[in-house]
This record gives C-alpha cells, sequence and structure tokens, in this order.
C-alpha cells in the first residue's frame, strides 16, 4: 500500500490575499498530494495549510513554497496575534496511513535539510523529530518569537539543528516536527457566561489537574453568542472525543447549562472518530463495525455526539 | 486554634499480632494527640497506624515507637508484597487543621533528625518535605528496597538527607515527608470480569494519559467476588471524588456493568466530602451549606454516592 501522511505548514500571512495566493499556488494541483486546505486568519496573521498525500512529493513541494515565502514576507514588519518565529513557522508531517513515525521524522529531517542547503534558513526539529528533550515542545523552541530568537539562537543551548547560529534576517527561522495527529475540538455551552466554560475547561485539561492529553479554555464566541470549551486534544487514542465530551455533560450539570452541540477545526482521523462511536454503540449494545462507510460514520457521529458544520470532507481519509 | 495534624507512620511487620501490639503501645493514651487506627495486612506484612493530634507531642511519641520496631523487626528475615526500605518503612505528616504545609515540613526535619540521633537511622525526606527534586517521589527513593538500599546509599546520590552512608544492619532506613491527605479510594464494579475495571483503570489514571492526580488498578476481590478499580487521589481539590465516580460510571455504560457502591481505605478530610456533596446538590438544585454537621454530611455522601462501610468515624475532623 502507498504511504500516506498529512503535512500541515503554516505560514505568516493572513490578511493579504494577493500574497497568500502566491505562497500556496507552488502546493497547487501537484502529482502525489493533495492540497486540502489553506486557511488564513486575518486575527492571528497566519495561514494553515493542509496537504495529504506521499510524503516525498510533500516533501518537495515545500521547497518553492518557502521560496515563495521568502520572497512575499518580512518578518521585521509582521505582527499577529500568534506566536511565530518564522515566515514559514511550523511544518509538522504526520503519519496516516502504511507510514510509520519514525518514517515520518526522517522526512522532516530531509525536508529540514533541504531547506536549509536552498535558502540559508536556520531549522529546529521539534515534538517527535526533536533531537533534545527540551526541544520536543514548539513554544519552548519558539519562546521570545522572531524578535528574541535574533539573541537566542546565538546560545550554545539553542543552536539550530540544521543551519548556523544566525536566524535569516527577513525569514527568521522554521520549526520542523513529526507528530501524531492532533484534533482541535471545540464543545459548545449554551450560556453567554464565560464561568461555566472556564470551570469546565479547568476540569478537563491537563495544566489543571484533567486529562493528560488535553489542551483546554473558555471561548466567548461573538458571531454565535455563546460560549465553548476549546480545546487541543494531543492524543485522541488515550483520551478520546466521547470521553471528554461525557465529562464535559457531566460538569455541566451543575451550572444547568445545556452541550446542544460541538465541532472540529481542521481534519480528523477516521480513526478518532471510530473510538467514539463505538463507545455510543456499546453501550447501546448495537454492532459495531470498524469498516462502515464514511457516510455511516458521519451520520452517526452526528447522532451521538451532535457534531455540528460536519461532512466527511472533516476526515483526512477522504482524500485518500 | 490548635495546630492539628494527621501522621500515618508504615512498619513493616503486619502478621504477628504480639510484634504489632509491642510496636503500637507507645502511641497508645498519650496526651496531645490520639491514635485512631493500625491496621496490619498479612500479604503485605505491613501496618498503617493513623495518629491525630499535636504535632509535638506525635513528633515525640515517635521515638519510643521506632525504638519498638527496632527491637522486634530485623529486615534481614522480613518479607511481604508491599516495597520496603526500613522497619518503619515511612512517616509521613500531613496538615489538617491551623498548620501549614512548611510548618509540617518542619516537624518532619526535627523528627527525622531526632530519630538519627538516637538510633543512627539513615533518613530520607521525600514529598514537600523533599530537599532534591528526584526525591519527591517516595518509590524513587525507595527502589532496590532494604537489599538494595545498602549499596545505593553509597552512592553519592542518594547520601541521606539525616545520618551516614549506611543502612542500619537490621533497620534499614526511613523515608519521613510532609503531603496533602491523600485519599485511597476504591469504587465496586459488579462482575467477576477483571477487564472492565481494568479498562476503567487505565481511562483514568495519569500513568495511561487520565486524571493527573489519579493512581489506579484494577483488583479482584476474593472474599466478596465482585472487582474494584482501586485508587489513590493524590490531590481531591483538583480530581475530586464525583468527577472520578461519574467518570467510571460514564465508563462503565460500554461494559454493561453496574457500579453499585465504593468505599475509603483509612480516613477522608470533610473538605474532600463537602467538594464532592456540592456538586450533586448544585446538580439537582438544592442548597449547600459547607457548616453541615458530620451526620448530614455522611448522610449526604450515602445518598449521592453510595459508600458502604462509611461512618464519621471515617472522616479526619471527627477526632478534632
Amino acid at each position: 500500500m502507498t504511504q500516506i501522511v498529512q503535512c500541515v505548514p503554516n505560514f505568516s500571512e493572513g490578511r493579504d490575499q494577493t500574497k497568500i495566493e502566491a505562497i500556496v499556488k507552488p502546493l497547487k494541483n501537484k502529482q502525489g498530494f493533495k492540497l486540502v486546505s489553506y486557511e488564513p486568519d486575518a486575527d492571528y496573521n497566519r495561514t494553515v495549510v493542509t496537504l495529504i498525500g506521499d510524503p516525498q512529493a510533500i516533501s518537495d513541494a515545500l521547497i518553492p513554497f518557502v521560496k515563495e515565502a521568502l520572497k512575499q514576507i518580512d518578518m521585521n514588519h509582521q505582527s499577529g496575534e500568534h506566536p511565530r518565529m518564522g515566515a514559514v513557522d511550523v511544518i509538522p508531517f504526520i503519519p496516516i496511513q502504511d507510514i510509520k513515525m519514525e518514517d515520518c521524522v526522517a522526512y522532516a529531517n530531509k525536508t529540514a535539510k533541504a531547506i536549509n542547503d536552498h535558502f540559508d534558513i536556520p531549522i529546529y526539529m521539534y515534538a517527535k523529530a526533536a533531537n533534545e528533550k527540551k526541544r520536543i515542545n514548539l513554544p519552548t523552541i519558539r519562546k521570545g518569537e522572531f524578535e528574541g530568537l535574533k539573541e537566542k539562537i546565538k546560545d550554545p543551548k539553542w543552536m539550530p539543528d540544521y543551519g548556523e547560529a544566525n536566524i535569516h534576517p527577513t525569514f527568521g527561522a522554521i520549526g520542523v516536527g513529526a507528530r501524531i495527529p492532533l484534533i482541535a475540538y471545540n464543545i459548545d455551552i449554551d450560556t453567554k457566561e464565560l464561568t461555566p466554560a472556564k470551570k469546565m475547561s479547568r476540569a478537563i485539561r491537563h495544566s489543571s489537574g484533567g486529562f493528560r492529553f488535553i489542551q483546554a479554555g473558555p471561548v466567548y464566541l461573538e458571531s454565535r453568542e455563546h460560549t465553548q470549551v476549546t480545546m487541543n486534544i494531543l492524543n485522541y487514542k488515550k483520551n478520546p472525543i466521547y470521553r471528554i465530551l461525557e465529562t464535559i455533560k457531566m460538569e455541566a450539570k451543575r451550572f444547568h447549562v445545556r452541550v446542544p452541540s460541538c465541532e472540529l477545526v481542521g481534519l480528523i482521523p477516521k480513526d478518532a472518530l471510530l473510538r467514539s462511536v463505538r463507545y455510543y454503540l456499546e453501550a447501546e449494545n448495537k454492532v459495531y463495525d470498524k469498516m462502515m462507510p464514511l457516510d455511516k460514520l458521519v451520520e452517526l457521529t452526528k447522532t451521538y455526539m451532535n457534531f455540528r458544520d460536519f461532512d466527511k470532507t472533516k476526515i483526512i481519509e477522504y482524500y485518500i
């Protein structure tokens, strides 16, 4: 079978549509992989690109992509709400099908070396591709951001994994990594009051004593006029969606608020949905079939977990 | 108001009733504190003693207690299922009323110094009383146990906090510490099959990705003919009982097993029960009164959480 990865480069332009189009152009209509989406965020001044397909084809296409970002973005004149250290800020490789994490680490290194060879941009390897324990966590590497990294990179402890101890004067530096799929998952809370979402976030997130692979916080959605518990699930196998959702529903009881729906940001591996749908089917003594078609999986996901704005184009395997 | 601590010395004899009685005798009928219980376990070959009262009075009484354990126990001929490094294995001080953790750390050190001065027994300070990060976790100190510590103690990294780099030839060494109250809590699962308890333990415990302050495992109770999820709650403020119990009930649904009751081993602070009873009262829109008498608290605990073999003598504040 064919090796398939997901690759999610983030670049530091989320406002100028002309620049954004120019930067993603080298990723469009390529052999071997699909450009699934690119989602600019004006507040963040950042665009998240999702690619799915052959890791070598993706790695090759990232060279002209970085070249265009280098041409379009000068980090000395870039600002936004999202922390960043480079014009292309991060490039994570994520194993999806018939590929091991160690192979993704190898592709991450190959890509990092090629980028550095071509453009003299320093690279830090992170997550599963990290060469040191303190470089596993991307925010630790990125601390100080583009501006602070000018000095930080000269510290022998922060020597980049590829390149010299100088940032690129206009581009900065890139974090290249390998990791398991991360799920950006939000649970709607049917109140404008932020307190319930705040207390529920505390109940589930690791930093306050909750589940080990959950990062969560409360947020008020101006446009929808209700709050959310917004989260990253860093390991959906150990912290499955249903367990988080049911814990939130349990906590909601004391606040007398409803939990009407939930949503995904970006894509989700089929396996993550299967694991949660299975819980509800088993609880109802119904047959679980892991080979069910995507349409059926979408239907069950909506039935049991009330996902909104959800269809099969949110599932990674749809693109394979 | 009066300073009150709980102190829970564990000693390495759980079989010979004559020896056990001799060792606890110096703790009986003393001024300033109560000997609440001593619970020998034959399989573990270990007895857990619970003292509540004035920290200085307890500290003083521990000297003749250690003296008697030294007389009665030769660790060269002791074996049991519980890991141990000394005839008296651990002495933790736990703040209960009008005393700060730092005061408990001071009493722990005072006690450790006195024991070492009297009997030349080496002492490791652990938990909040640890002097180094790697000594916070007692199992890390105790690794190798009595037998292995003979060599380990000579390693400069494992120099004891009080005493020389030699274990006492028959007594071994003691861990003396200070910590918040730990709750030993077991949830009954109405099946003989171990698999549900095993999978539910994995869902809640930190080491498998669950709640940060939960250590848990599955166990089959021969005498009661059902299984349990047995656990330590290391921080009941961040991982309240109700949340763990409700998560277990949620997980139980997929296994079609009942969760009929639960139990405590040892004592529990009133505050831990109040926090959980409050959840259920709030969920039912009922009035919560944190000044409720112990009898009322016991009644609500049984109503909402089905505690069995439970009465107010299990609540630390009953002894104050």
